[in-house]
């Protein structure tokens, strides 16, 4: 079995997420092909993501760490607008995979929400491709990325 | 009578929604068939419910609990934006459920009202898909899912 | 001559908007064919009426009572939101006729708003389905809808 | 040579901003030729927009004056959007002319800038038919309509 | 090798950032072919930016100046949100390059923050012009344009 992933990052972000990304998802899904794309910033990655699936992407992993101002906020918002029109026009998953620079209470931490938002999303994104029931296992059950799951009520 | 209804819903929600919607649509809907697709978060909805469309579903339900924090309230949103769009591309209908963490006082009230609200827009789910004039007899009644009606003036 | 109307009207309203509509539509427009629609809330409004064009409506009355609270008004904005995409992509008009359910100070003031509202807009959908200059001689005097006309300046 | 410009304005407003508009294109475009289309509020000028240049206008001219309150400037977002996208379906330019009417500190001040505003913008319509570089030489130069020109840094 | 990139610009903006631009990507970019287009205000840019693409531009540079009240943050918002549409009705980037009036804590720093804020994104702009992996070996490494770069974590 093989398939076509995409990755589009940015150069705005602090930490390489797609090298992460690209690690979990080598490591869990034999014979995965990644495609990269890498743009200055969020509001880059919708039309990257887009190429990237007209390119033969299965799915995309959108990967950024938009900044701590209000206006970095609005700008992720745009973005966040325009990966699920993405998604619309072509029918397939895109994992928004944003982490914000305020996120953490220092940089330790908030190296390892990044990490931990990564490698789950990507985990994420392999069951997305295998078909629509794999994560229904974990319907409702509170499920978290980068912090710790809340589960079930 | 035959009719294929979507349910798609999240792991982050804290309940097994899907479940709940399946039990009512089955109570009420002789024949109907469910399709399930089970994604991260709110955000992957709009795509899930398309691609449920495009698998025949005459009707979708997106069930979701988004959190009680600001980004979470701009994630919703941003989900409800494309649920709309979804809509207007495939001309069906797709029932929102969306409940907010915060919205009880207490788990048991939250409870209550993520089971009120589900049972009641699958109720909603038949009755759209039954033609538009069912819910006629209800125009204007202040008609409400998980609180009390609040009725006419 | 003979108009086809689209009404699309909500179980959330506290008000059958609808059958205000339609009255004041028949008083005033010979031979108008009323087509209805009634859903669960605002967010179901878009669908419908792009449904109701589909189906041969000229014009459509998206008929609402947003709640008073912050979420009630993200919903009415990602309706109205909705509905204008309605139109471009259908070409044709959707009078939007929502009521805050915060509007009047009192029952007996938020029930007059509705009427009125309802009232003078069914009148201006019909003036907008007789062709693009019906209106033109009230060009900016200030009309309102459901308030007193502020008059032009 | 023959020009033909969409104004596009509503009832809602509290002066005839079309009428000024169309003396000054009169004025400034020799052969112009004026489509007029009057809506109720701001909302409905962007499908008005829309026809008007699927009626053969090579730009249009939406004037609306959103009113004071939290909601009215939502609607004027709303409307914004709209125009925009309806641009990007048709590829022509739609001069957006909005005057809030809490801009002046009085009346008379009110009166100044909607005519201003919409005079001023009226020559940029011509200037935008006439193609893209005709406002090049004006390019970073802190051009304002209906308030004084900041310049240059 | 040769290229052409769109520069669209506004005469709202309080300098010529075209001007900059075209220096920037003529230094850096052999054979490159301008095509400019100047708007009133960053709203218009969307749809100029669509035209150039469509007169063959495989990528554009939207430049704006946004002014400093809440109105114009608006106005930049439904600015940006056009612009991805754009992307995704093209599948070119469109690299936006917005400064805010109330940016600089002065007028000469605002200056400097408008010529490297121009000049970083024209030597972006030429990186996603040659492919989607120029800017991979600076993926994560907290690159900023008109302030310092913040670096990797």
């Amino acid at each position: 079995m093989s398939y076509k992933i995409g990755l589009a990052d940015t150069t705005f972000a602090r930490m390489d997420m797609a090298r992460i990304a690209e690690k979990t998802l080598k490591e869990n899904l034999e014979g995965v092909k990644i495609l990269r794309y890498t743009v200055p910033g969020v509001k880059d990655l919708p039309v990257a993501s887009k190429i990237l699936i007209d390119d033969g992407c299965g799915i995309v992993m959108a990967l950024g760490m938009p900044g701590d101002k209000p206006i970095d906020k609005v700008c992720a918002h745009e973005a966040s607008q325009g990966l699920i029109q993405t998604q619309l026009i072509t029918n397939k998953h895109i994992v928004e995979v944003f982490v914000y620079l305020d996120e953490g209470k220092d940089e330790k931490e908030l190296l390892d929400i990044v990490k931990e938002r990564t490698r789950k999303h990507a985990l994420n994104a392999i069951a997305l491709l295998r078909g629509r029931n794999n994560l229904q296992r974990f319907s409702g059950t509170g499920r978290r990325q980068g912090t710790k799951d809340v589960g079930e009520l």
